[in-house]
């Protein structure tokens, strides 16, 4: 018998009908004997329609309030799926975040767990029922509820599995697993049946999203025991999802690289002769930061002459604004001698925990891109990654070589 | 300075416009230096479309996982008003039922009140906040969701008024106070300035409903100053509405009859010829219990040759049911010589506390029906109060003349 959570987000907890679904799903598990606690979002679409209700009433709606007009969305659907469960026989209770209690700070849309009551829900599982807990919300010292902010189910999830040292925590969505790439650009993407905690949170932060990043951080933190399934596939056709592990598995042959990952949203700007002196990066990026803007790659090459070029990338939207920033508030300030950007580029990533032991898989990489004439723009490396710059036009065909090449067509 | 208690009711807060209309008003009581506790219903037609979505997941929906669905109706709207209010610059708190707290009994979708904690929202008060509290809501012992039954926004108003000793409680509603009868049938009914808790009881259960009979048997109980008003009157142009007091107001000549009541939803039953002994009006009326069917007026007269003749009224809805209960289980049972009914009865009350010490007002009921040609059917009396059930066509015509003879037109 094993302790298990499970969280459905939004499109699984989409229609009554699918709630029905979630709720044979859910009886099957227990059936084969194990402790299940699940962990919901709200219907699809529920949390934009309160926040667009609240906007109408406050431009800026007050957080507190927001909280507590959103964190509905989550208490429908745990009382829907309470009475699905008992509409089949399933004892089961719902709980809100304030009920079981999930304790947070008091940031308010952005709250972060501080503690979890097991108590309650403990004694619940040990007669019998399954408890439903409202993903995204909790409550603050002072009695107020709180939201985790966007996502924030899987981090409950998580959380839930922590607290109650469950053996695993199972995040249901609309895929059923951890590609290699993506199958709609590469056919022969394989589903990963296992991918270390840092393998996924450089995949999912470079546009593999699967699972919020801050679910698999506290997964990773905590040790919990994560998996990906999907929500959609039929009774008797369930396969295993991909499983999320703390340590590289030393019992098989493992792969140098698990994955290719992109991300087409970004554009590129470089700050040309800029004298070669400490505090020049401060000064470029300060203004960026202060506007908001997030910056991602950051490369600064060897200065000659004493000045040296500077370049970043920015979310594609936020480019106009970020150049404007640069041409108005750093290029006299710096004394650079011109702003040069383009926002037609891609950045693909070789992800893989084997290449901390295997070097030449950065010369492999260069080489198979340079073989299809695909220029490189810009290299940024971590321990587990290498990413490239190129444009846009070649982010299929880098993609589709890339994994060839590392082997994941097998 | 006055504590006030102002309860909104679902057309008030039926959109974001709306919301905002009523934001004004609180505001415009608080400027005049005065306390405001706001309670809430949900937006109208939510609470029916939660239910909706409730059965088509689970035909008969829990009433534990029920109560925590439809609770977050009054969640909603307590969040958008304290929102609204703050965006006009007024500092306002919400509360659900649970963080007020208030305790109620297990009784999931009909629960009862059993206490009110009332330190928080006093801090919040005395540190100049309007306090918005979810109506309807509540929580048990065991920290379970409960709602108090349909309407029953009333009832917490009511309640935390009686809690906070506030100086009144006022139910904002889309009428502007409780009339002599209904402006529809007869144009020369006016508002009244004032009733007491016991005429209030006679009219609203009579069909004049204006307030949740609950929360008038409440704010009787517990010496709530009660006044109804309207939330759709313009800025300038409102009315007193109409309080409900405990005693009868002594300082001033007092009308014999305050109102004329009626209701057209009802059908009559007879029980022809049945033997005049004990336990007769239990064997009648037990089997039509059984069925859940509610019987209002009872009319057993003396009887003649050892029979008598057993009548009583039920919901109009009823009738067929009731009927066939007393055919099929009753009749032969009881030796009854034949069963008669009749569905196309109204009936019309005149209610007043003046006739407690002016005898005559029955009679003058009597004859002014008469000289109007209107049978009387049955007569049933209280203390405070006459009904007649006469035939349905004679409705409009019979509480026309008894609202002129009574001197209600004035």
């Amino acid at each position: 018998m094993a302790l298990i959570v499970q969280k459905y987000g939004g499109t699984s907890m989409g229609s009554p009908e699918r709630i029905k679904n979630v709720a044979k799903r859910v009886a099957r598990w227990q059936s084969q004997g194990h402790q299940i606690v699940v962990v919901v979002s709200a219907m699809s679409g529920e949390t934009n329609r309160l926040i667009g209700l609240a906007r109408e009433v406050q431009a800026v709606p007050d957080p507190r309030e927001l909280d507590v007009m959103v964190s509905t969305g989550e208490q429908v659907t745990i009382a829907l799926l309470a009475m699905a469960l008992k509409g089949i026989g399933v004892d089961a209770k719902s709980y809100t975040g304030a009920q079981v209690k999930i304790l947070t700070d008091s940031s308010h849309t952005k709250a972060r767990i501080l503690d979890i009551e097991e108590r309650n829900m403990r004694a619940d599982l040990d007669a019998g029922k399954v408890i439903i807990v409202a993903g995204f919300q909790g409550v603050d010292e002072h009695g107020a509820i709180t939201t985790l902010g966007r996502g924030g189910s899987d981090t409950t999830g998580v959380a839930l599995a922590a607290a109650l040292n469950a053996d695993e925590c199972q995040i249901y969505t609309d895929v059923d697993g951890v590609y290699t790439t993506d199958p709609r650009i590469v056919p022969e993407a394989r589903k990963l049946d296992r991918i270390t905690f840092e393998e996924m949170l450089e995949m999912a932060s470079l546009g593999s999203k699967v699972l919020q990043i801050r679910s698999v951080e506290f997964a990773g933190k905590y040790k919990v025991k994560l998996r990906v399934l999907s929500s959609f596939e039929e009774e008797g056709k369930e396969t295993n999802g991909t499983l999320i592990t703390l340590e590289e598995d030393s019992t098989m042959e493992q792969p140098i690289i698990s994955g290719i990952a992109f991300n087409r949203d970004e554009a590129k700007l470089t700050v040309l002769g800029v004298p070669d002196k400490p505090g020049i990066a401060y000064q470029i990026l300060g203004p960026i930061s202060e506007a908001n803007i997030d910056v991602d790659m950051i490369i600064q090459n060897v200065g000659h002459d004493g000045t040296t070029d500077f370049s970043f990338t920015v979310n594609r939207g936020d480019y106009e604004r970020a150049k404007k920033i640069l041409e108005e508030s750093v290029k006299q300030h710096v004394g650079a001698r011109s702003i040069i950007g383009d926002e037609k580029i891609c950045k693909v990533s070789a992800v893989g925990v084997g290449m901390r032991s295997h070097p030449g898989v950065a010369s492999q990489m260069f080489r198979t891109l340079a073989e299809e004439g695909i220029n490189i723009q810009m290299i940024s490396t971590s321990e587990i990654k290498i990413s490239v710059v190129v444009d846009e036009k070649y982010l299929e065909l880098a993609v589709r070589v890339l994994h060839r090449a590392f082997g994941l067509d097998q």
